[in-house]
């Protein structure tokens, strides 16, 4: 089954509805900045890389209408259409670098008419969505070789399909090995509080034709020490320099559990992830988000006392000494993160 | 507020009917051994140690009325009825000690007329709920001695006042503690699949006035990695010659979690929770729950694909060399486990 996440279509961005999985498979068509915002905010459009392109086309979509043809202007324009989705979530890497990158386009576009900025804005988010799907097949070429001819893989949140452009990080470590004849069982954590791992993986993987079996997130380590998991792989929402890397709440967890399981414990992500200017990971903002998402089952059905006290941090921080390594569109990195990180990003 | 979760009144066996909580405190009156046995089934009543009580109670219900005055009859309506709630949940250690003693009421009066053998059983089993009710009071006193002025507590499930006759275990010693005027915050995992930690102990914890703050299972390791949390108590629901413990799925993640991050992690439990007859966890029976538990948010709204795959273990195993103590009615006991607990629970 072909599933596209994100994509330009119609002068209009198309997205998986995914608050609306599994139950229904719903495209949207987004033309206004606002409603991109919101569609990111309440995770409409999810996922670290899927955000990268989300955002870079929100660039586009808030400079479109400008009507003046002066740089001065546009820049304006450009600066303030940046700075409003930012504030729509903080932790994911790829988010600000599209920004960043469809600020760019607009800058070295700057003396050329404003509709050909625009233009390069545009075309700049849609190279964006190439590369991704490009990195995302590395990342599982790369990813595959670590995995045995019968492998029982445990994931966290959904970083596949749903979180990218194509073929998914984590999950495409997964489809790829699969390719190759592996064979792969995948448990996948449901991951409250907002389930990606039981309404989107599970989902996913199993329209891909892949054997998963879903577990409730407290079920991990049962699986672990019942010798049922080879190895994790989680995505990532910032890798920093040393190798510190957030991801979705709960890998922090996993990644403990691995290390006292001695099971190999993998983060999957594009270069568009990492934060080079970031030393550690106590210098990452996280995300937090509505406690309503931990008292009420998807908004819904209300399960906790009124009035509870709730904390509910979108992602952890897993600090660089658990994770054994990290499967890139570069290629596979291994401690010392310090060194090896930079040099292999640096190689293209 | 005064809460019973379980006892006997007006010839029937009264439960909060734990299902409905926390929107709703309904209180049911049950005459017959299948209702009985239903409500232990989908956890209307649930908890350890309230489940030895029901049990001895099912027992009484299920010869109660026996019209023939021969013993051999009698044993047969019995050992029918013991066996017959035995299969209701196959892992809390306190439901089979339960059907134990009531039995052997009746085997102790086996000579007397069959209603005096009747009211024997009855009455151990209100007897078992004073000394749960005093047990609990116990590992309170004793644990409380575990937490600092002022201490951070992180729980699962509900080891509360809703999972024994009064009081609670893990949470006993919270109660306990607070009533020594130590200032104490905890944190309660919500607990999938069943969410006894949000709909339970939450909402048990703040009636009683206590600082609760519910999370996502997944945050856990956020908590500790944040230094949010000092100790960590949970109950247990078999508890072997080891030390090894079966408790509510999640809490083995826990205790990793806590050897990782050197918090002291605690189980509290009475001495019918031991298991003395098994050597090691790997001989625990552990029940498997309805997939649908974890599919469908409380049975209800559907979160999971349609047919996806599932595994649901309601409970784990905690290797004993993951506890720091276990917290007893007869006092704390450490390692060496295969030693110590055969030492403490002898002495009276």
């Amino acid at each position: 089954m072909n599933i596209r996440t994100i994509d330009w279509k119609n002068n209009k961005v198309r997205i998986i509805d995914q608050t609306k999985l599994p139950q229904k498979l719903v495209y949207l068509n987004i033309g206004r900045l606002k409603d991109l915002w919101q569609a990111i905010k309440i995770l409409r459009v999810r996922g670290a890389p899927a955000l990268g392109a989300a955002a870079a086309l929100g660039v586009y979509l808030g400079v479109r209408d400008y009507s003046g043809n002066d740089w001065p202007g546009f820049k304006r324009k450009l600066e303030a259409a940046a700075k409003y989705i930012a504030g729509s979530r903080p932790t994911a890497r790829n988010l600000f670098w599209g920004i960043e990158r469809a600020c760019e386009a607009a800058l070295q576009n700057k003396e050329k008419p404003v509709p050909e900025i625009k233009q390069a804005v545009l075309e700049e988010a849609k190279k964006i969505m190439r590369e991704d799907a490009s990195s995302c097949r590395k990342i599982g070429y790369y990813g595959a070789g670590l995995l045995k001819p019968e492998s029982n893989v445990l994931t966290i949140c959904n970083a596949g399909i749903l979180a990218t452009i194509d073929y998914g990080t984590a999950l495409g470590v997964v489809y790829s090995a699969c390719a190759l004849g592996k064979k792969v069982k995948v448990f996948s954590c449901e991951t409250r509080p907002l389930l990606q791992g039981s309404r989107l993986s599970a989902w996913e993987l199993s329209k891909q034709g892949v054997d998963v079996t879903m577990i409730a997130d407290n079920t991990a380590a049962w699986l672990m020490a019942n010798q049922k998991v080879d190895l994790v792989i989680a995505g990532a929402d910032r890798i920093v320099a040393n190798g510190d890397s957030a991801n979705k709440i709960g890998t922090l967890n996993l990644a403990v559990l691995c290390r006292h399981h001695k099971i190999p414990f993998y983060i999957a992500a594009p270069s568009s992830t990492f934060d080079l200017r970031l030393k550690s990971g106590r210098e990452i903002k996280i995300e937090m988000r509505n406690p309503q998402e931990v008292a009420r089952i998807l908004l819904k059905k209300t399960v906790a006392p009124e009035k509870a006290r709730i904390i509910n941090p979108a992602f952890d921080v897993t600090p660089h000494q658990l994770i054994s390594a990290i499967i890139t569109d570069k290629g596979i990195i291994r401690g010392p993160y310090i060194k090896n990180i930079r040099k292999t990003l640096k190689e293209k």
